[in-house]
Protein backbone atom coordinates (compact mmCIF):
# COMPACT_ATOMS: atom_id res chain seq x y z
CA UNK A 1 0.00 0.00 0.00
CA UNK A 2 1.75 3.04 -1.13
CA UNK A 3 0.21 6.71 -1.21
CA UNK A 4 0.30 8.77 -4.63
CA UNK A 5 1.08 11.99 -5.01
CA UNK A 6 1.19 14.40 -8.02
CA UNK A 7 2.95 17.23 -8.38
CA UNK A 8 2.42 20.12 -10.93
CA UNK A 9 4.25 23.43 -11.71
CA UNK A 10 2.04 26.00 -13.69
CA UNK A 11 2.84 26.71 -17.25
CA UNK A 12 4.64 29.70 -18.32
CA UNK A 13 2.69 32.45 -16.87
CA UNK A 14 2.60 36.14 -18.93
CA UNK A 15 5.32 37.37 -16.63
CA UNK A 16 7.81 34.18 -17.03
CA UNK A 17 7.11 35.39 -20.43
CA UNK A 18 8.66 39.29 -19.96
CA UNK A 19 10.85 37.72 -17.61
CA UNK A 20 9.59 39.27 -14.55
CA UNK A 21 9.75 38.18 -10.99
CA UNK A 22 6.28 37.48 -10.05
CA UNK A 23 5.22 35.84 -6.46
CA UNK A 24 2.03 36.46 -5.57
CA UNK A 25 1.24 39.37 -8.05
CA UNK A 26 -1.63 37.40 -9.93
CA UNK A 27 -0.96 37.08 -13.63
CA UNK A 28 -2.44 34.36 -15.76
CA UNK A 29 -0.92 31.88 -18.07
CA UNK A 30 0.54 32.51 -22.04
CA UNK A 31 -0.98 30.67 -24.29
CA UNK A 32 1.79 28.38 -23.96
CA UNK A 33 1.80 27.76 -20.27
CA UNK A 34 -1.99 26.97 -21.44
CA UNK A 35 -0.62 24.66 -23.74
CA UNK A 36 2.09 22.98 -21.17
CA UNK A 37 -1.17 22.55 -19.03
CA UNK A 38 -3.00 20.85 -21.15
CA UNK A 39 -0.13 18.31 -22.36
CA UNK A 40 0.12 17.75 -18.31
CA UNK A 41 -2.77 16.45 -18.48
CA UNK A 42 -2.69 14.20 -21.37
CA UNK A 43 0.23 13.17 -19.93
CA UNK A 44 -1.82 11.80 -16.61
CA UNK A 45 -4.46 10.34 -18.84
CA UNK A 46 -2.15 8.35 -20.90
CA UNK A 47 -0.06 7.00 -17.87
CA UNK A 48 -3.74 6.18 -16.25
CA UNK A 49 -2.36 8.76 -12.97
CA UNK A 50 -6.04 10.06 -12.54
CA UNK A 51 -6.53 12.42 -9.76
CA UNK A 52 -9.15 12.27 -7.13
CA UNK A 53 -8.58 15.24 -5.38
CA UNK A 54 -6.47 18.50 -6.56
CA UNK A 55 -4.69 21.28 -4.12
CA UNK A 56 -4.19 24.45 -5.81
CA UNK A 57 -2.71 27.80 -4.50
CA UNK A 58 -4.71 31.00 -4.74
CA UNK A 59 -2.94 32.28 -7.72
CA UNK A 60 -5.04 32.02 -10.93
CA UNK A 61 -1.64 30.82 -13.11
CA UNK A 62 -1.94 27.48 -11.03
CA UNK A 63 -5.41 27.51 -10.90
CA UNK A 64 -5.68 27.92 -14.45
CA UNK A 65 -3.52 24.84 -14.66
CA UNK A 66 -4.92 22.80 -12.28
CA UNK A 67 -8.78 23.40 -14.94
CA UNK A 68 -6.64 22.74 -17.98
CA UNK A 69 -4.78 19.55 -16.92
CA UNK A 70 -7.68 18.19 -15.21
CA UNK A 71 -9.79 18.85 -18.36
CA UNK A 72 -7.67 17.11 -20.54
CA UNK A 73 -7.50 14.31 -18.39
CA UNK A 74 -11.62 13.80 -17.73
CA UNK A 75 -11.22 14.96 -14.53
CA UNK A 76 -12.76 18.06 -14.14
CA UNK A 77 -15.05 17.04 -12.14
CA UNK A 78 -13.25 16.20 -8.67
CA UNK A 79 -12.87 18.12 -5.70
CA UNK A 80 -11.23 21.28 -5.87
CA UNK A 81 -9.08 22.78 -2.91
CA UNK A 82 -6.96 25.98 -2.92
CA UNK A 83 -5.11 27.48 -0.04
CA UNK A 84 -2.26 30.22 0.16
CA UNK A 85 0.15 28.34 1.56
CA UNK A 86 0.78 26.83 -1.98
CA UNK A 87 1.22 30.00 -3.39
CA UNK A 88 4.57 30.77 -4.93
CA UNK A 89 7.42 32.48 -2.68
CA UNK A 90 6.76 36.08 -2.19
CA UNK A 91 8.88 38.09 -3.86
CA UNK A 92 9.40 40.97 -1.54
CA UNK A 93 10.30 44.49 -3.31
CA UNK A 94 11.37 41.93 -6.55
CA UNK A 95 8.09 41.83 -7.62
CA UNK A 96 7.02 43.44 -10.59
CA UNK A 97 11.02 43.85 -12.02
CA UNK A 98 12.88 42.66 -14.42
CA UNK A 99 14.64 39.97 -14.12
CA UNK A 100 18.08 40.56 -16.45
CA UNK A 101 17.75 44.14 -15.35
CA UNK A 102 17.97 43.40 -11.43
CA UNK A 103 20.81 40.71 -12.52
CA UNK A 104 22.83 43.55 -14.27
CA UNK A 105 21.98 46.19 -11.26
CA UNK A 106 22.95 43.81 -8.18
CA UNK A 107 25.21 41.45 -9.74
CA UNK A 108 25.36 37.70 -9.87
CA UNK A 109 26.04 36.92 -6.04
CA UNK A 110 23.36 38.86 -4.82
CA UNK A 111 20.84 37.61 -7.48
CA UNK A 112 21.39 34.10 -7.04
CA UNK A 113 21.72 34.45 -3.48
CA UNK A 114 18.07 36.36 -4.01
CA UNK A 115 16.87 33.25 -5.75
CA UNK A 116 18.41 30.18 -4.48
CA UNK A 117 19.35 30.76 -1.00
CA UNK A 118 17.90 29.26 1.29
CA UNK A 119 17.35 31.43 3.90
CA UNK A 120 18.09 34.97 2.60
CA UNK A 121 14.80 36.69 1.64
CA UNK A 122 14.81 39.58 -1.07
CA UNK A 123 14.20 42.90 0.44
CA UNK A 124 10.42 43.68 1.86
CA UNK A 125 8.16 44.81 -0.48
CA UNK A 126 6.04 48.46 0.58
CA UNK A 127 2.98 47.69 1.92
CA UNK A 128 0.34 49.46 -0.08
CA UNK A 129 2.52 48.80 -3.20
CA UNK A 130 0.74 47.97 -6.58
CA UNK A 131 2.32 44.59 -6.39
CA UNK A 132 1.92 44.05 -2.85
CA UNK A 133 -1.49 41.91 -1.79
CA UNK A 134 -1.47 43.03 2.03
CA UNK A 135 -5.65 44.58 0.82
CA UNK A 136 -6.59 41.31 -1.45
CA UNK A 137 -9.47 39.90 0.63
CA UNK A 138 -8.07 36.28 -0.60
CA UNK A 139 -5.38 37.03 1.85
CA UNK A 140 -7.59 38.70 4.86
CA UNK A 141 -7.37 35.42 7.04
CA UNK A 142 -4.49 33.74 8.38
CA UNK A 143 -2.21 35.61 8.97
CA UNK A 144 -1.35 35.84 4.65
CA UNK A 145 -1.89 39.93 4.28
CA UNK A 146 1.18 40.41 6.54
CA UNK A 147 3.54 38.67 4.46
CA UNK A 148 6.53 40.99 2.89
CA UNK A 149 9.13 38.85 1.78
CA UNK A 150 9.80 35.19 1.87
CA UNK A 151 13.13 33.00 1.65
CA UNK A 152 12.44 29.26 0.71
CA UNK A 153 12.93 28.37 4.13
CA UNK A 154 9.46 30.57 4.83
CA UNK A 155 7.61 29.01 2.12
CA UNK A 156 8.79 25.56 3.92
CA UNK A 157 7.63 26.68 7.02
CA UNK A 158 3.93 28.16 6.23
CA UNK A 159 3.22 25.24 3.47
CA UNK A 160 4.19 22.35 6.71
CA UNK A 161 0.61 22.77 8.35
CA UNK A 162 -1.12 22.41 4.92
CA UNK A 163 0.73 19.22 4.04
CA UNK A 164 0.31 17.77 7.45
CA UNK A 165 -3.32 18.62 7.96
CA UNK A 166 -4.65 18.55 4.33
CA UNK A 167 -2.30 17.20 1.70
CA UNK A 168 -1.87 14.08 4.12
CA UNK A 169 -5.71 13.36 5.02
CA UNK A 170 -6.34 13.05 1.42
CA UNK A 171 -3.36 10.66 1.02
CA UNK A 172 -4.46 8.78 3.60
CA UNK A 173 -7.96 8.63 1.94
CA UNK A 174 -6.58 6.61 -0.54
CA UNK A 175 -7.01 9.41 -2.92
CA UNK A 176 -4.65 10.19 -5.57
CA UNK A 177 -3.73 14.01 -4.94
CA UNK A 178 -2.70 16.50 -7.49
CA UNK A 179 -0.89 19.26 -6.74
CA UNK A 180 -0.86 22.02 -8.77
CA UNK A 181 1.33 25.19 -7.68
CA UNK A 182 4.50 26.84 -8.03
CA UNK A 183 8.70 26.59 -8.60
CA UNK A 184 9.38 27.39 -5.24
CA UNK A 185 6.16 25.88 -3.26
CA UNK A 186 6.55 22.50 -4.96
CA UNK A 187 10.69 22.63 -4.31
CA UNK A 188 10.07 23.43 -0.46
CA UNK A 189 7.35 20.34 -0.84
CA UNK A 190 10.83 18.05 -2.24
CA UNK A 191 13.15 19.41 -0.14
CA UNK A 192 10.40 18.07 2.50
CA UNK A 193 9.81 14.70 1.52
CA UNK A 194 13.02 13.90 -0.23
CA UNK A 195 15.08 15.32 2.93
CA UNK A 196 17.15 17.30 0.40
CA UNK A 197 19.51 19.40 2.37
CA UNK A 198 19.57 23.14 2.51
CA UNK A 199 22.80 23.31 0.23
CA UNK A 200 21.79 20.64 -2.26
CA UNK A 201 18.14 22.37 -2.66
CA UNK A 202 19.88 25.31 -4.69
CA UNK A 203 20.69 23.01 -7.33
CA UNK A 204 16.84 21.52 -7.69
CA UNK A 205 14.63 22.80 -10.45
CA UNK A 206 11.16 21.80 -11.04
CA UNK A 207 10.60 22.10 -14.89
CA UNK A 208 6.75 23.49 -15.52
CA UNK A 209 3.86 21.37 -17.00
CA UNK A 210 5.21 18.15 -16.76
CA UNK A 211 3.46 15.82 -13.99
CA UNK A 212 6.17 14.31 -10.98
CA UNK A 213 4.72 11.51 -9.75
CA UNK A 214 5.65 10.63 -5.95
CA UNK A 215 4.30 6.92 -4.74
CA UNK A 216 5.05 7.46 -0.63
CA UNK A 217 5.63 4.55 2.07
CA UNK A 218 3.06 4.71 4.85
CA UNK A 219 5.81 7.32 6.54
CA UNK A 220 5.39 9.24 3.53
CA UNK A 221 8.75 9.09 3.06
CA UNK A 222 9.38 8.72 -1.22
CA UNK A 223 9.68 5.12 -2.35
CA UNK A 224 11.99 6.10 -5.04
CA UNK A 225 14.05 9.11 -4.21
CA UNK A 226 13.06 12.26 -6.09
CA UNK A 227 10.09 10.46 -7.55
CA UNK A 228 9.74 10.13 -11.45
CA UNK A 229 8.44 12.58 -14.28
CA UNK A 230 5.89 10.68 -16.64
CA UNK A 231 8.41 12.54 -19.16
CA UNK A 232 11.76 12.07 -17.86
CA UNK A 233 14.17 13.64 -20.83
CA UNK A 234 11.64 15.87 -21.79
CA UNK A 235 11.78 17.27 -17.83
CA UNK A 236 15.74 16.93 -17.85
CA UNK A 237 15.65 19.70 -20.52
CA UNK A 238 13.04 22.02 -18.96
CA UNK A 239 14.69 22.00 -16.04
CA UNK A 240 17.98 22.82 -17.34
CA UNK A 241 16.25 26.05 -19.30
CA UNK A 242 14.69 27.14 -15.52
CA UNK A 243 18.32 26.95 -14.00
CA UNK A 244 19.44 29.01 -17.13
CA UNK A 245 16.41 31.82 -16.28
CA UNK A 246 17.87 34.78 -15.58
CA UNK A 247 20.57 34.69 -17.49
CA UNK A 248 20.87 36.60 -20.64
CA UNK B 1 -29.96 40.42 7.24
CA UNK B 2 -30.73 38.26 4.45
CA UNK B 3 -28.66 35.94 2.25
CA UNK B 4 -27.37 36.37 -1.35
CA UNK B 5 -27.43 33.64 -3.49
CA UNK B 6 -26.57 34.14 -7.27
CA UNK B 7 -27.67 31.48 -9.69
CA UNK B 8 -25.67 31.22 -13.33
CA UNK B 9 -26.93 29.28 -16.12
CA UNK B 10 -24.00 27.91 -18.16
CA UNK B 11 -23.61 29.64 -21.72
CA UNK B 12 -24.37 27.84 -24.96
CA UNK B 13 -22.54 24.53 -24.85
CA UNK B 14 -21.54 22.84 -28.32
CA UNK B 15 -24.71 20.84 -28.45
CA UNK B 16 -26.68 23.85 -27.58
CA UNK B 17 -25.62 24.96 -30.61
CA UNK B 18 -25.91 22.12 -32.47
CA UNK B 19 -29.83 21.67 -31.16
CA UNK B 20 -29.27 18.63 -29.51
CA UNK B 21 -30.58 16.93 -26.48
CA UNK B 22 -27.58 17.30 -23.88
CA UNK B 23 -28.79 16.18 -20.44
CA UNK B 24 -25.18 14.22 -18.64
CA UNK B 25 -23.85 14.08 -21.98
CA UNK B 26 -20.66 15.77 -20.42
CA UNK B 27 -19.93 18.40 -23.55
CA UNK B 28 -17.95 21.98 -23.30
CA UNK B 29 -18.85 25.07 -23.81
CA UNK B 30 -18.95 26.92 -27.31
CA UNK B 31 -17.15 29.80 -27.74
CA UNK B 32 -20.01 32.21 -27.60
CA UNK B 33 -20.94 30.29 -24.20
CA UNK B 34 -17.54 30.95 -22.96
CA UNK B 35 -17.69 34.88 -24.15
CA UNK B 36 -21.17 34.35 -21.87
CA UNK B 37 -19.51 33.20 -18.82
CA UNK B 38 -16.88 36.07 -19.17
CA UNK B 39 -19.80 38.54 -19.38
CA UNK B 40 -21.78 37.15 -16.55
CA UNK B 41 -18.75 37.41 -14.44
CA UNK B 42 -18.05 40.98 -15.30
CA UNK B 43 -21.86 41.58 -14.20
CA UNK B 44 -21.22 40.01 -10.63
CA UNK B 45 -17.80 42.48 -10.56
CA UNK B 46 -19.69 46.05 -12.22
CA UNK B 47 -22.66 44.95 -9.63
CA UNK B 48 -20.08 43.81 -6.41
CA UNK B 49 -21.64 40.76 -6.30
CA UNK B 50 -18.47 39.33 -5.25
CA UNK B 51 -19.00 35.12 -4.84
CA UNK B 52 -17.32 33.79 -1.26
CA UNK B 53 -18.23 30.48 -2.57
CA UNK B 54 -18.93 28.58 -5.72
CA UNK B 55 -20.89 25.17 -6.24
CA UNK B 56 -20.95 23.79 -9.68
CA UNK B 57 -22.59 20.36 -11.10
CA UNK B 58 -19.93 17.84 -12.44
CA UNK B 59 -20.56 18.73 -15.78
CA UNK B 60 -17.86 20.69 -18.03
CA UNK B 61 -19.91 23.08 -19.02
CA UNK B 62 -21.35 24.46 -15.90
CA UNK B 63 -17.65 23.89 -14.34
CA UNK B 64 -15.92 26.12 -17.26
CA UNK B 65 -18.57 28.95 -17.01
CA UNK B 66 -17.55 28.53 -13.23
CA UNK B 67 -13.96 29.07 -14.15
CA UNK B 68 -14.63 31.57 -16.65
CA UNK B 69 -17.00 33.30 -14.12
CA UNK B 70 -15.37 33.81 -11.37
CA UNK B 71 -11.87 34.42 -13.51
CA UNK B 72 -13.90 37.38 -14.98
CA UNK B 73 -14.78 38.79 -11.58
CA UNK B 74 -11.49 38.39 -9.77
CA UNK B 75 -12.62 35.20 -7.99
CA UNK B 76 -11.23 32.46 -8.97
CA UNK B 77 -9.47 31.52 -5.67
CA UNK B 78 -12.84 31.12 -3.30
CA UNK B 79 -13.60 27.96 -2.45
CA UNK B 80 -15.99 25.35 -4.65
CA UNK B 81 -17.83 22.72 -4.41
CA UNK B 82 -19.50 19.86 -7.25
CA UNK B 83 -22.00 17.86 -7.24
CA UNK B 84 -24.27 15.78 -9.12
CA UNK B 85 -27.42 16.91 -7.88
CA UNK B 86 -26.58 19.73 -9.52
CA UNK B 87 -26.28 18.27 -13.33
CA UNK B 88 -28.89 19.05 -15.85
CA UNK B 89 -32.06 17.15 -15.91
CA UNK B 90 -31.15 13.47 -17.26
CA UNK B 91 -32.80 13.57 -20.84
CA UNK B 92 -32.88 9.91 -20.70
CA UNK B 93 -33.45 8.02 -24.37
CA UNK B 94 -33.35 11.16 -25.98
CA UNK B 95 -29.73 12.65 -25.06
CA UNK B 96 -27.77 12.80 -28.22
CA UNK B 97 -30.57 13.38 -30.39
CA UNK B 98 -31.71 16.11 -32.56
CA UNK B 99 -34.37 18.37 -30.87
CA UNK B 100 -35.95 19.41 -34.46
CA UNK B 101 -35.76 16.24 -35.48
CA UNK B 102 -37.55 14.80 -31.90
CA UNK B 103 -40.07 17.36 -32.51
CA UNK B 104 -40.85 16.02 -36.28
CA UNK B 105 -40.67 12.33 -35.37
CA UNK B 106 -42.74 12.35 -32.27
CA UNK B 107 -45.33 15.73 -32.75
CA UNK B 108 -45.38 19.12 -31.01
CA UNK B 109 -47.70 17.81 -28.14
CA UNK B 110 -45.26 14.71 -26.96
CA UNK B 111 -42.36 16.79 -27.63
CA UNK B 112 -43.56 20.27 -25.14
CA UNK B 113 -44.44 16.78 -22.77
CA UNK B 114 -41.38 15.98 -22.62
CA UNK B 115 -39.47 19.31 -22.15
CA UNK B 116 -41.89 20.96 -20.32
CA UNK B 117 -44.32 18.76 -18.01
CA UNK B 118 -43.55 18.54 -14.75
CA UNK B 119 -43.77 14.52 -14.01
CA UNK B 120 -43.50 13.23 -17.24
CA UNK B 121 -39.92 11.90 -17.86
CA UNK B 122 -38.47 10.90 -21.38
CA UNK B 123 -38.15 7.16 -21.93
CA UNK B 124 -35.78 5.41 -19.96
CA UNK B 125 -31.62 5.68 -22.11
CA UNK B 126 -30.32 1.86 -22.03
CA UNK B 127 -27.11 1.09 -19.71
CA UNK B 128 -24.10 0.91 -21.70
CA UNK B 129 -25.64 3.56 -24.46
CA UNK B 130 -22.77 5.79 -25.72
CA UNK B 131 -24.98 8.73 -24.22
CA UNK B 132 -25.43 6.91 -20.83
CA UNK B 133 -22.99 8.05 -17.75
CA UNK B 134 -23.69 4.11 -16.04
CA UNK B 135 -19.84 3.20 -16.48
CA UNK B 136 -18.36 6.77 -15.18
CA UNK B 137 -16.23 7.11 -12.13
CA UNK B 138 -17.58 10.32 -11.21
CA UNK B 139 -20.86 9.00 -10.51
CA UNK B 140 -19.68 5.45 -8.87
CA UNK B 141 -21.36 6.76 -5.41
CA UNK B 142 -24.66 8.02 -4.07
CA UNK B 143 -26.67 6.24 -6.51
CA UNK B 144 -26.07 8.76 -9.38
CA UNK B 145 -24.95 5.78 -11.56
CA UNK B 146 -28.48 4.26 -11.79
CA UNK B 147 -30.56 7.34 -13.00
CA UNK B 148 -31.67 6.26 -16.45
CA UNK B 149 -34.16 9.55 -17.73
CA UNK B 150 -36.01 12.24 -15.04
CA UNK B 151 -38.68 14.77 -15.16
CA UNK B 152 -38.04 18.14 -13.40
CA UNK B 153 -39.79 16.30 -10.45
CA UNK B 154 -37.40 14.02 -10.32
CA UNK B 155 -34.54 16.89 -10.48
CA UNK B 156 -36.21 18.95 -7.39
CA UNK B 157 -36.21 16.01 -5.44
CA UNK B 158 -32.74 14.74 -6.07
CA UNK B 159 -31.59 18.66 -5.59
CA UNK B 160 -33.23 18.76 -2.58
CA UNK B 161 -30.63 17.71 -0.02
CA UNK B 162 -27.90 19.45 -0.99
CA UNK B 163 -29.70 22.68 -1.19
CA UNK B 164 -30.64 21.83 2.24
CA UNK B 165 -27.40 20.38 3.78
CA UNK B 166 -24.73 22.10 1.94
CA UNK B 167 -26.13 25.58 0.01
CA UNK B 168 -27.97 26.47 2.90
CA UNK B 169 -24.96 25.97 5.10
CA UNK B 170 -23.02 28.52 3.12
CA UNK B 171 -25.74 30.94 3.23
CA UNK B 172 -26.08 30.63 6.90
CA UNK B 173 -22.66 31.41 7.28
CA UNK B 174 -23.80 34.96 5.75
CA UNK B 175 -21.71 33.38 2.32
CA UNK B 176 -22.36 35.10 -1.00
CA UNK B 177 -23.23 31.53 -2.74
CA UNK B 178 -22.66 31.34 -6.88
CA UNK B 179 -24.95 28.48 -8.12
CA UNK B 180 -23.16 27.34 -12.07
CA UNK B 181 -25.70 25.05 -13.01
CA UNK B 182 -28.37 24.02 -15.88
CA UNK B 183 -31.49 25.38 -17.13
CA UNK B 184 -33.23 22.63 -15.47
CA UNK B 185 -31.79 22.39 -12.20
CA UNK B 186 -31.78 25.93 -11.92
CA UNK B 187 -35.98 25.65 -12.83
CA UNK B 188 -36.39 23.47 -10.18
CA UNK B 189 -34.51 25.29 -7.20
CA UNK B 190 -36.79 28.31 -8.78
CA UNK B 191 -39.73 26.41 -8.08
CA UNK B 192 -38.69 25.65 -4.54
CA UNK B 193 -37.76 29.27 -3.46
CA UNK B 194 -40.62 30.76 -5.15
CA UNK B 195 -42.96 28.39 -4.75
CA UNK B 196 -44.19 28.22 -8.22
CA UNK B 197 -47.04 25.34 -8.76
CA UNK B 198 -46.28 22.29 -11.38
CA UNK B 199 -48.04 23.75 -13.69
CA UNK B 200 -47.11 27.58 -14.08
CA UNK B 201 -43.13 26.18 -13.90
CA UNK B 202 -43.76 24.78 -17.42
CA UNK B 203 -43.72 28.60 -18.63
CA UNK B 204 -40.30 29.49 -16.55
CA UNK B 205 -37.46 29.83 -18.44
CA UNK B 206 -34.05 30.71 -17.50
CA UNK B 207 -31.51 32.62 -19.98
CA UNK B 208 -27.87 31.48 -20.16
CA UNK B 209 -25.13 33.74 -18.90
CA UNK B 210 -26.80 35.73 -16.87
CA UNK B 211 -26.92 35.98 -13.02
CA UNK B 212 -30.11 36.00 -11.71
CA UNK B 213 -30.06 37.34 -7.75
CA UNK B 214 -31.91 35.98 -4.60
CA UNK B 215 -32.26 38.01 -1.42
CA UNK B 216 -33.56 35.19 0.91
CA UNK B 217 -35.07 36.09 4.52
CA UNK B 218 -34.24 34.05 7.39
CA UNK B 219 -36.60 31.44 6.73
CA UNK B 220 -35.13 31.62 2.91
CA UNK B 221 -38.06 32.94 1.47
CA UNK B 222 -37.50 35.44 -1.47
CA UNK B 223 -37.65 38.90 -0.59
CA UNK B 224 -38.46 39.64 -4.14
CA UNK B 225 -40.16 36.99 -5.92
CA UNK B 226 -38.45 36.05 -8.87
CA UNK B 227 -35.34 37.13 -7.94
CA UNK B 228 -33.62 40.19 -10.11
CA UNK B 229 -31.60 39.90 -13.16
CA UNK B 230 -28.51 42.07 -13.64
CA UNK B 231 -29.38 43.13 -16.55
CA UNK B 232 -33.26 42.87 -16.42
CA UNK B 233 -34.00 43.73 -20.80
CA UNK B 234 -31.07 41.45 -21.72
CA UNK B 235 -32.76 38.66 -19.55
CA UNK B 236 -36.06 38.31 -20.87
CA UNK B 237 -35.01 38.54 -24.25
CA UNK B 238 -32.89 35.57 -23.82
CA UNK B 239 -35.41 34.02 -21.91
CA UNK B 240 -37.56 34.11 -24.92
CA UNK B 241 -35.47 32.70 -27.24
CA UNK B 242 -34.86 29.38 -24.77
CA UNK B 243 -38.42 29.45 -24.87
CA UNK B 244 -38.69 29.13 -28.79
CA UNK B 245 -35.81 26.76 -28.57
CA UNK B 246 -36.23 23.62 -30.99
CA UNK B 247 -39.08 25.05 -33.11
CA UNK B 248 -37.17 25.43 -36.22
Amino acid sequence: MTYTLVLLRHGESEWNAKNLFTGWVDVQLSDKGREEARRGGEMLKEADLLPDVVHTSLLLRAITTANLALEAAGRHWIPVKRNWRLNERHYGALQGKDKAQTLAEYGEEQFMLWRRSYDTPPPAIDAGSEFSQDADPRYATDGASDVRTECLKDVLEREIPYWENDIKADLKDGKTVLVAAHGNSLRALVKLLDGISDEDIAGLNIPTGMPLVYELDENFVPVTKGGRYLDPEAAAEAAAAVAAQGKK
